[in-house]
């Protein structure tokens, strides 16, 4: 988590909303990634779909089965559809997020029936630290 | 929509789940994707994501507010969330998903209170020959 909280702090800086995400499989990190919406324009460019993206591409499959996602704010309904997608074994975020979570709010994707994936969910891991960082960086901007 | 058909169709000829999409602003297509999870591997590989991608790319900029999104199967909750995030103002797809789609059956994505942007949805072009050409790609791989 401390990769992910590094790179949302980097992110933060550029610009960026400062969310950042980590895969990792057995203990080694796999890819890295922060938010990255506006450059290049992307409206997928979450933490978590780039850094799944980026994993996929490394190992070579688009299934990473065994892998840990970790995430400094709760994953939206995108980012969730993702996770399940790619097969994610557990997933860490830091800060919950009532106003776009999918996974405790909202959509709760992996609570639907149709939900083919679910990985093992923990929270909680540096929520002060994950949470501070965007209420500064959104009220800077306000 | 007779657009992402083909590019449908043609992504079933390599191996990937025929479904297409494409975004199209006033009239003039932006971008035309179809499935393509295998290969590279991307577990966010969806005709969707893809067909915004480029379309962010090909415009400049992440919200691809007044555009349209023809997809040939109901988007899942992934897709779902990411057409909320580029700000898609219409929405067609042809065949409903049960098992998968989050419009009208799962998570429902565009129903919950914490979406940020609904787009229009129609339902129903060319639905038939979208749904055989998915039942028929899935009984050939049986």
């Amino acid at each position: 988590m401390r990769r992910a909280l590094d790179a949302a702090s980097e992110a933060g800086t550029q610009g960026e909303v400062p969310i950042g995400a980590v895969v990792a499989l057995d203990g080694e990190i796999v890819a890295v990634a922060a938010n990255r919406t506006r450059q290049p324009p992307d409206p997928t460019g979450h933490a978590e779909i780039r850094a799944l993206r980026m994993a996929a591409e490394a190992l070579g499959q688009d299934r990473l089965t065994g892998c840990d996602l970790y995430v400094t704010l709760e994953p939206c309904a995108m980012c969730a559809g993702a996770i399940s997608h790619a097969r994610i074994a557990r997933l860490y975020y830091a800060a919950s997020d009532p106003k776009g979570g999918a996974v405790e709010h909202g959509a709760r994707v992996f609570e639907q029936d149709q939900c083919l994936h679910r990985p093992e969910v923990y929270t909680g891991l540096a929520e002060q630290e994950a949470g501070d960082m965007l209420r500064e960086f959104f009220r800077e901007r306000r």
